[in-house]
């Protein structure tokens, strides 16, 4: 089980996502040198042996291959080129893999200037939530270099269950925005469907039964269309977030003149809900924004 | 095999889905006897030895159990209520089960004339298209009374692999209408991500790959995603016939003063592509309202 007995590893950004990929790289027998930003988070790691430090440019510092976690994409530019940050420690043949879902354009960018200080970069986005990071199931979208990837590889095989290198730098970033396009139109799909299927007088836990199997399944169906049938919005993934990610892509699909009218409908009807104070809610919740007379 | 050889059956509608349901019915040692507004079609089942007559009364006359698969609620209408109709000859106790998509209201006026006739009603519209029908792998989702549906079982088990009593009468509809919205907008949403991956620089296909088995998995992605990718839209489900469904289950909304805004949008960027005469296209062909310049 300690399949990485032999690595040195950084880790930066100890959100909800990123606290339990540390652990679970950890369990695997890493070495971890991890920062946070605000250091609590960073203390609970401490109780289960993980060293902390002050600054990102310390962790590169100690590490050769540097995993991020964090916020957005200002957040990353801040991470690699702010003030003490990575770019400051950074040694030669240095790895810095970024698995948080940040633009495109900024992607390829870092990648460039990052090379000029002889430090490979990777864009590794990921879905699977809060519990695919626990279970060390995340799916993970890579863009790189062959032989960069080929050095995360065995990272990725501890922090998820399916992993595909889609292209060169940025690529893992586009899947990541087509993700969360298919996965946010697919809630406003189930969320429409379920709606109607109440409206009209059916039950809609036994039109979804009816459904699942045929061309309208769907892993939103199986799994949102439950939380929306139980009004069981928790999160899982933040109304915040989603609108968050759709936004992106919109920017990123008009860096190409390409007009995407439902991802546009999709991100005003989750604004709608952010107006309302609903945006800590799970992305499910857009069926709220449904009225049914 | 010949699991329906004591069943007299009739059969109305021998369309693209109708013909093969018809033959598979006919292989499971049903008597068969049938109809179709033009008579070309029925010829051709005639050579299988499949008996045809000239109206929906003579089928009535002979079968206590009717299928219908005709193109719309007023061809429903027609078969049921119209010159020569199903009504002119229906015997007591005897059974129609309408596996087309039809309007809930009119589905459920339907059955409480037919009560009158002491004729019971079943919706049981189904999914899977063509090669569903002809493989007898339709999905199949019912509404109706308990012991109306018991007697249909052993039909839907020659037709279908997945069946699911979704309620009462109109509730199959309900739950075909809650069908084609998903499907509509999933086929959207698959369009617009794939689209977007193309023009900023990934390989659809890639990305295609990245997403399956992810909270952006579904049956659409897999079959239809592929079609887009290889450009491939021979139907298939027509453009025609999906926009047709999704005024239907709009005019449902309707009807209780529900506002589907994802699913109006979707029927009109189908309608787009009718206007453009690309109605007869598979209805993935929905990538083609994007424009990427």
């Amino acid at each position: 089980m300690k399949r990485l007995e032999n690595y040195t590893l950084g880790f930066i950004g100890l959100g909800l996502m990123g606290r339990p990929m540390c652990l679970n790289l950890h369990q695997a027998g890493a070495r971890l040198i991890v920062h946070n930003r605000s250091p609590e988070a960073a203390k609970q790691l401490e109780r289960a042996g993980i060293l902390s430090v002050a600054t990102p440019a310390e962790v590169a510092r100690s590490a050769d291959i540097i995993l991020l976690m964090v916020a957005d994409t200002p957040a990353v530019e801040q991470v690699l080129f702010g003030p003490s940050g990575l770019v400051e420690g950074l040694r030669e043949n240095g790895l810095i893999i970024d698995m948080g879902t940040t633009a495109v354009g900024p992607t390829r960018e870092f990648a460039k200037r990052l090379k000029q200080h002889g430090v490979d970069y990777v864009d590794a986005p990921v879905s699977g939530g809060e519990i695919g990071a626990i279970n060390g199931t995340l799916t993970i979208m890579a863009g790189g270099e062959e032989q960069a990837i080929q050095r995360a590889l065995p990272l990725f095989d501890v922090l998820g269950s399916r992993f595909t290198h889609v292209g060169d730098i940025g690529a893992g970033q586009i899947a990541k925005a087509a993700n969360q396009v298919i996965v946010g139109l697919n809630i406003g799909a189930v969320a429409e469907a379920l709606t109607l299927a109440r409206q009209a007088g059916a039950d809609p836990a036994k039109v979804r039964e009816a459904l699942m199997g045929g061309f309208a399944s769907s892993r939103i169906l199986e799994v949102h269309g439950q939380r929306m049938i139980d009004g069981d919005f928790a999160p899982g993934g933040k109304i915040t977030t989603q609108h968050k990610d759709l936004r992106q892509a919109l920017e990123l699909a008009a860096d190409y003149h390409l007009e995407l009218p439902a991802t546009r409908l999709n991100a005003e009807l989750y604004q709608t809900l952010i107006d309302q104070g609903l945006g800590d809610l799970d992305h499910s919740a857009l069926i709220k924004v449904l009225k049914g007379e």
